[in-house]
């Protein structure tokens, strides 16, 4: 490839690269390569054929903390008048995992990212973490006071409904199930015994991890004794909390 | 009192807050108010004979988020070449409990918070948590920009060393500890066993939540085989991921 047509590579790429960022974010980005770094999960820079020198972790890294002060503010103010284990909740539900991962899809960063995993190994938290990441890039590249512009009206206006969080029980379960994943840990429901017989019938669950038990869990239905062995399993590792 | 003189007291209050206000955070407050919630344990509003309606937990909720993503952009221009898992350790370190503790006696916070409670149940976490609260009054009364001006030039530069934070050893038996603390749950370390004779004598240690073993470990002293379980006890319950 002479200069010419090298140039004119770089140049195309560039210029297709800052559409698709465009289309996302919804502005021109001033450094689009950084807005690159944004969508590229570790595994297509382990490679060794890559052509990526770095992954988005660092820009999570700085995107997760942006957002959830940005998300703190934004409840404060909603909410002048609920005390902060409401405001903490709410705000686990909105930066939860899979909130993440939904939120990402909604915008279309998982059509955008660049992996190199099979589908086995792929899980929606890429996008999450990618979509965390572009927070950092859009941070970095246009300033505090855009990035927050970004979250708040292209993000949470309308894609949150607080109505529905309000009400929205915690799904225990799906969320150790998400956390197991992302720690690498084998998690395992089991329900161990059955107690009575027809209506009061009572039934016991337990979660193991790597194949200890942490917790368990009595209820009239399968699901509900789950939930509570679930809900017991996060508050001994502090899952809450965020 | 007569109207005049309830003016005068609650301006002359008024008057000596804003210079204690002054000097903790090096300017004068807008709303010298809000800095007095920062100060309000909620010990003194459970009081029933308290002046206080509200404590400092809200402004503690949104300190710590606006605290976390400031120290985070800090750290993330400071080490342009260092991963997010260093990143994270880093600021740890930084927003600790412990650590929060102490930046909050530094700059004199000790000396104004407004607490009811006795000798036994008074921690330094009250500190700490003010300190956040504190962090919370200047972002709303001040403005972002304000409140990342105070958090660097009054906070992080003249108080935080990196180089000492990077070569520091993280304490993992003083961190649960203050975390069994903070969580109400007692907390037991045992020497379990002794193997060996003289030289090769080796201490098993053992960590104990609520009566229930939770971590071993074993090492040549009985201190650092207390460390290593209590390593393992921030593993299993994640105290490390902040």
């Amino acid at each position: 490839m002479n200069l010419k047509s090298f140039f004119r590579v770089v140049f195309l790429k560039r210029n297709e690269l800052t559409i698709k960022i465009k289309n996302i974010v919804g502005f021109y980005p001033n450094d689009v390569f950084l807005f690159e770094k944004a969508l590229i999960h570790k595994s297509a820079v382990y490679d060794h054929s890559s052509d990526y020198s770095e992954s988005n972790e660092r820009l999570e890294f700085l995107g997760d903390a942006i957002l959830g002060a940005v998300v703190a503010d934004y409840l404060f103010k909603e909410y002048p008048k609920k005390d902060e284990g409401f405001l903490t909740k709410m705000r686990s539900k909105i930066v939860s995992r899979h909130s993440l991962n939904e939120l990402a899809k909604k915008i279309g960063l998982d059509k955008v990212v660049i992996a190199k995993l099979d589908k086995k190994s792929k899980t929606d938290s890429i996008y999450g973490n990618a979509f965390e990441a572009l927070i950092g890039a859009i941070y970095l590249d246009k300033g505090s006071k855009s990035c927050e512009k970004f979250i708040l009206e292209r993000i949470i206006y309308p894609h949150i409904s607080l109505d529905k969080l309000e009400n929205e029980e915690t799904n225990f379960k799906s969320l150790i199930i998400e956390w197991a994943q992302k720690e690498k840990r084998e998690l395992v429901f089991e329900i161990i015994s059955e107690l009575g017989e027809g209506r009061n019938k009572i039934f016991e669950a337990c979660v193991k991890l790597d194949g200890e038990e942490i917790s368990r869990g009595r209820e009239k239905s399968k699901k509900k004794a789950e939930q509570i062995a679930a809900n017991q399993f996060c508050k001994k590792f502090k899952l809450l909390d965020e």
